[in-house]
């Protein structure tokens, strides 16, 4: 199969004969800050893709499009072939990360309202935070496109975050990047995981996440092995 | 007199028995890329309170507030004393400066329409970028306060520009900064200076601004005394 792309953590393949869709691979690499850290962590891929598959399946039951067509192995999943806006969606309930090295702000902080941010998906560029004005100016989407991206991911955080809490996760924040699929159609897209989404435990605040990853807290795939308990368990 | 607050480049002195007013003192240092670069340059200060005295009353002729009264001596300006927002507003005709750096783009590129930024003051976390949202989460606005900056700063540099045109000057960009008046209005407060626009020559590109002190392009009172000659002559 030809690649079509090559990211940090997934390749994407074309099918023959199938133009308008393409497979996701999972691989197991690790990676943080610019991908200055970086490993091979055994089963990520794995499980990355069985919560993504169940995560997309679980905005798909609530109305929400995104590119997933259905998982066939371990590793990989169908999905429609979209075409890839080039931003970073984060939508965040808790203050940590990026926010509150950038503004000054204390981790563990309940906003009062969630909080979407935009970033330019420019690796050499380290991802730089970027208001709906600079969007436009760069012409990375238009403006009603943003505005429905903002309302998407607003949407998809109220079915997360009420998901996870059942499941005693606090969903402190999560990345979405958008596409759009080959009907036209605005559509979640790339992966839902903890490589993407940050989850504490409700009770002890303990890190499930790639946060483990990111400061060496602890083994990243008993991390990951508790979500997929619950979110199967559930 | 009892200093208020001491800025990098001026000194505001609180006026015995005038609660309401305060005298800005321009100092003659120069400083750039958050204060690691530092000179005392002989008759900046001079200039630059003649220059945003200058620029405060074409403000108020167009009906734009400023904190401005008058000019009390060469380096003296007594203004309003206001309750300043800790938020720089950005205005951008013109790519240039940080604007280029953070998004990868080429310097002097004409933009279809003015783009305003806002910069949290914050030194420590070297003045970083906000978007509406961050202002509210901050608390550093209202979003209808926000809303008017905006609009203030758009009109600011619709003034400007064509003021500087008519000089030969190419308004790049600028920064503002705004406060509470005593009686409640939003104004413009500050200084507006070659300190705080990108000037460049309309025919030949020449930079006559702070950047001649940024990145070593030559002395930096000649570009001072050139924009002060073309605004008094014109």
């Amino acid at each position: 199969m030809r690649v079509l792309y090559e990211g940090k953590a997934k390749v994407l393949y074309e099918i023959e004969g199938e133009p308008d869709k393409c497979l996701v691979h999972f691989k197991d690499t690790a990676t943080a800050f610019d991908a200055t850290k970086k490993a091979q962590i055994e089963g990520k891929g794995v499980i990355n893709n069985t919560l993504s598959s169940l995560l997309f399946r679980l905005l798909e039951e609530k109305g929400i499009r995104t590119h997933f067509i259905r998982q066939v192995s371990d590793r990989e999943m169908l999905v429609w072939r979209a075409k890839r806006y080039e931003l970073e969606v984060v939508v965040r309930n808790i203050t940590a990360g990026s926010l509150c090295k950038r503004l000054g702000l204390k981790e563990g902080q309940k906003l009062k309202r969630p909080l979407v941010e935009l970033f330019y998906k420019r690796d050499d560029l380290h991802d730089p935070l970027v208001c709906k004005e600079h969007v436009l100016l760069l012409g990375l989407a238009s403006r009603g496109e943003v505005n429905s991206m903002v309302a998407i991911a607003k949407r998809v955080n109220r079915v997360l975050k009420s998901f996870f809490k059942d499941r005693g996760l606090l969903l402190v924040d999560f990345k979405l990047e958008f596409g759009l699929l080959p009907d036209g159609t605005l559509a979640v897209i790339d992966e839902i995981s903890p490589d993407t989404c940050r989850l504490w435990d409700i009770k002890t605040g303990e890190k499930l996440d790639k946060d483990r990853f990111r400061f060496d807290l602890g083994d990243l795939m008993e991390g990951y092995r508790e979500v997929l308990r619950r979110l199967q368990g559930g």
